[in-house]
């Protein structure tokens, strides 16, 4: 068979859309829930619910397929990925700004097969934007191919990382260094849009040069993997050395002279593994 | 008459609509001029060639009336404001964003008379999102009315601010400091999407509960302000007092509970203003 896993890709592009579609009405229609409870509820009953339609729906097409995804992981199952075809899932990508209504909030499913990522699909729904790529088959926004900047020079780059409170004030130093070291390099300025999936699709568009995030999980980032580097960007372990999937550390970049760069100046700070227990704060 | 600047309004909305579709066209077609020179020249060619026809337009229909504008007073025009008819306008607010394709650049025109503003008009061409508020009229995107989250709380608070490189060390210090600040009150997160007048537009639809920026230019706030402040929201200067048009700072809030919150941890460091010459560092 010459693209065995199409079917799958086609499927979830469906679905990813209409997980978009319960956000989005979620948004829409909950605003009086909002403001009688605390938003917390109303995310993780939304996030609860997408990820159980997204999950029942692949699993009435493909019923021997595995799942790691973030609500089932939260809830107890495990986060491990074996050779089996692994639909890597966030129901919503960017809860704060979900919460907040800030208008960036993706659905991100991510597709491997003996481990290896086959393809990415991200839905960004309040901007209706449908982010797909395939193994070898190039990276695409609506229909229209994406390409990386290609920018090679990060005094020429623009760099996009996550901004969050963290409550160990010595991570909060460390964030807070890193972007210092960043600017001071200098690169151009920082921008953080609260979505590391969207984050991902800025970097495939050429929007950005470059993206890292310490903390992130690995259902953040296995759909943005293959759209970054189908669009021809590279994507990184922040020492600069092979990107690893379950390791919680990104750096995606429009080229490996610009992740390499930002590999130099960014220290690490202590994050887990995914593929291991009690590793959800962050 | 009831509405003397009704007309003015129309027009505005008009020519911020015709100058973003030349942003966007120059975005599209200069890709090669892009690549062959340096990104710089790109935007102040753009910037000048939107500027001229905004201004030109204008005064093809008020030709009494004065203006504030960027690529103007870089040319040496002077920035006072006074009691005439006055077109205050930034061209392409976000450059850095638009040498990037980061898809987040707008036209920004406010008009005031008598040194009040009457009127503000933001056109994010990318997003095709059109936002406008004429005084005691109330605030809109795309004809929908917008309102802020009405936020009080800074622990519950989504908080923008620019990150850009500063050349000076204690400045940048002084930027960084301030986000530490914010985030240890602590705040739900920060985002930075680059664009002063975009995020006046995400604070008045109330997907981010406040905005702050040292250094910034009467022309990336008039718009705003008037945006901002029909929306529900305040707007103060970065010490809690009264808002000042030619300061280069701004505090533009859901709540006065929050901006003023804001004002109690930030730190102001020396931008000039714009009522005086040789300001236009930052």
């Amino acid at each position: 068979m010459a693209d065995p896993w199409q079917e799958c890709m086609d499927v979830g592009i469906e679905i990813a859309r209409n997980a978009g579609t319960l956000i989005c009405e979620a948004l829409r229609n909950e605003v009086s829930f909002m403001t009688k409870s605390s938003p917390v509820d109303l995310v993780t009953e939304t996030d609860r619910k997408v990820e159980a339609m997204i999950i029942s729906s692949i699993k009435k097409k493909f019923e021997t397929h595995s799942f790691i995804a973030e609500e089932s992981v939260a809830a107890g199952e495990s986060s491990l990925l074996t050779d089996e075809p692994t639909w890597i899932i966030d129901p919503i990508d960017g809860t704060t700004n979900f919460v907040h209504r800030f208008p960036f909030v993706a659905v991100s499913i991510g597709f491997a097969v003996k481990k290896e990522l086959e393809f990415g699909i991200i839905y960004s729904c309040l901007e209706d934007k449908m982010y797909t790529a395939g193994k070898g088959k190039g990276a695409f926004c609506n229909g229209v191919q994406l390409k990386v900047s290609e920018q090679e020079d990060i005094t020429k780059s623009l760099v996009i990382t996550e901004i969050g409170y963290k409550q160990d004030p010595h991570i909060m130093e460390l964030m807070l260094s890193n972007m210092e070291r960043i600017l001071g390099i200098p690169a151009h300025g920082i921008r953080a849009v609260g979505t590391a999936a969207v984050n991902m699709c800025l970097v495939a568009s050429g929007g950005a040069d470059a993206y890292y995030h310490i903390g992130i999980h690995c259902w953040d980032m296995a759909a943005g993997v293959v759209i970054v580097t189908e669009a021809g960007g590279v994507v990184l372990d922040i020492t600069g050395g092979p990107f690893d999937l379950m390791s919680r550390r990104l750096i995606a970049a429009s080229s490996r002279a610009v992740g390499e760069r930002i590999a130099r100046e960014i220290q690490a700070f202590p994050c887990g593994r995914d593929d291991r227990q009690n590793n959800l704060s962050n």
